[in-house]
């Protein structure tokens, strides 16, 4: 997915061409009969896939597993079922090096179906007990799904909604950085959407907790699943009357206003950025939100 | 939250008049000074709430609960911090019987109060154990985190993102009808957003699941937190060149293009629909989405 208006490449991790074939999750004789030689297995070392130097993601065919491999069905491409093996540890947090290095070098297709099977291995190899009552859980339905053996619990791939938004005051944006950031990273305000909240509260709230400012006109301009470890990104935009900013200082290092012409200077430099700031790589949706609003 | 243009009430179980609060969260002393004689804490049986004749829920004080109640921080609210009580047991699925009707007692503002917290005392009740090795989990930063004791992982709250969505065809609209829905009942088909997919990629993934129909120029239009657990459902609406309909019939009872008189009339019926139709609840966010779309 492009944002109308804007030069910038699409979405990253989304665009994914699998069709995820949703009614053979739920036949185990569908699925037992597309688990033959013509299967494809995603070639993974733990989370992180292998790829060719074109940048298309390396597989594995059935064969080249080791039997008691737990495979996730991630769908059906060029007539042939998809599937990821569940690796023995998973990870939470931020994407690391490694990570972004992956970003940079697959190409989209092939890292919009790297993102949705990372999460999806990543989910299943975190969460093998259930947690209404702590005995080991069965996948099933393909992967999509985990059943307790215990109380009968039955589970769900996580994606949790993220907010990321962009606050306006006359002509200027405000953005801020986290302390693991590198220097003169700056990038768009973000935060969970909380149980009891709608997105437009969700923004205002986080808004005003990170920066004590004042949003309103909150309006949804785009999404983007993140695989780390699974994010859905729901990128918004608001506008703030009060420029006054009062910076919570245990989930920033700083926030500021940026004008419009900081922000274009910014882009054009590119990624070694400006003394002033480092405009987010076109792998976050915060770009793409920047973007927009300097073409728009 | 109103939506423009409609003369629908607000969106239910939004706008809590709670702050949230989330400084006080990692503050354990803090937290500990506000444990006092004004406190409140929801006054909850099992999962429902107790209110009173003009649909205001009733609170305990501290002293009111037994000692070992794992307490979960709503929030502050007329200088007193709110808390309420995690029970024996959670629930998951759709809402009971009981829980509509409290949805049509209880004032915007107490069933927004409510519905935040049912979620999140629920998600404690189904959450004791850690997912990741299966030790007993501990409550933290105020109920909005549990900890292991085993691995040190920590786990937290579920939102689930669940697209829901208008679909329409020469003036005419998509509903369709789920196996437990009432006689004559048809509503926006759902679904939940899946790693590795935009919200926009889950809306059209869904239609042609369940309809079998392509869609275009998906549109974002308003959210609504669900407490049955807890989803985030995100309202959109979208656009089918081609009406012809394939259905998923273990989804789906029925799904059948609606014209705009049929739904006018619908609505105009009230709660007690046409021979046709029975118009979605105000308490459901498709009774906003469809209302819109009519008044727009
Ligand atoms: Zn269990
Ligand atoms: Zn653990």
């Amino acid at each position: 997915m492009h944002l109308p208006g804007t030069a910038a490449p699409p979405i990253a991790f989304a665009g994914s061409p699998i069709d995820r074939a949703d009614h053979i999750r739920v036949d185990p004789a569908a699925l037992g009969n597309l688990m033959n030689w013509r299967a494809r297995v995603m070639n993974l070392d733990g989370l992180l896939p292998e790829f060719d130097e074109q940048g298309r993601l390396l597989w594995h065919t059935i064969a080249d597993v080791p039997e008691d491999t737990e495979l996730v069905f991630l769908g059906m491409m060029d007539d042939k079922a998809h599937f990821a093996p569940v690796p023995a540890e998973g990870a939470s947090g931020p994407a690391m090096p490694r990570a972004w290095q992956v970003m940079q070098m697959l190409q989209p297709e092939d890292l919009a179906i790297y993102g949705g099977a990372r999460s999806l291995v990543d989910w299943h190899a975190r969460h093998r007990f259930c947690a209404n009552c702590g005995a080991p859980t069965k996948p099933a339905k393909g992967g999509w799904q985990r059943n307790c053996e215990g109380c009968g619990a039955q589970h769900f791939p996580r994606t949790d909604p993220v907010t990321i938004m962009l606050v306006e005051h006359e002509d200027k944006l405000l953005l801020g950085r986290q302390p693991r950031f590198p220097p003169r990273m700056y990038s768009a305000l973000a935060g969970f959407v909380e149980p009891g909240e709608t997105i437009e509260e969700a923004v205002a709230r986080e808004i005003h907790e990170e920066a004590g400012v004042r949003v309103r006109d909150v309006r949804y301009i785009a999404s983007q699943p993140w695989p780390f470890p699974s994010q859905l990104m729901i990128g918004c935009t608001s506008v703030a009357d009060d420029p006054e900013l009062t910076i919570d200082e245990t989930e920033l290092d700083d926030a500021r206003w940026f004008t419009r012409a900081e922000l274009e200077e910014a882009r054009a430099a590119g990624e070694h950025g400006t003394d002033l700031l480092y405009f987010p790589r076109p792998f976050a949706i915060a770009h793409h939100l920047i973007a927009w609003w300097l073409d728009r």
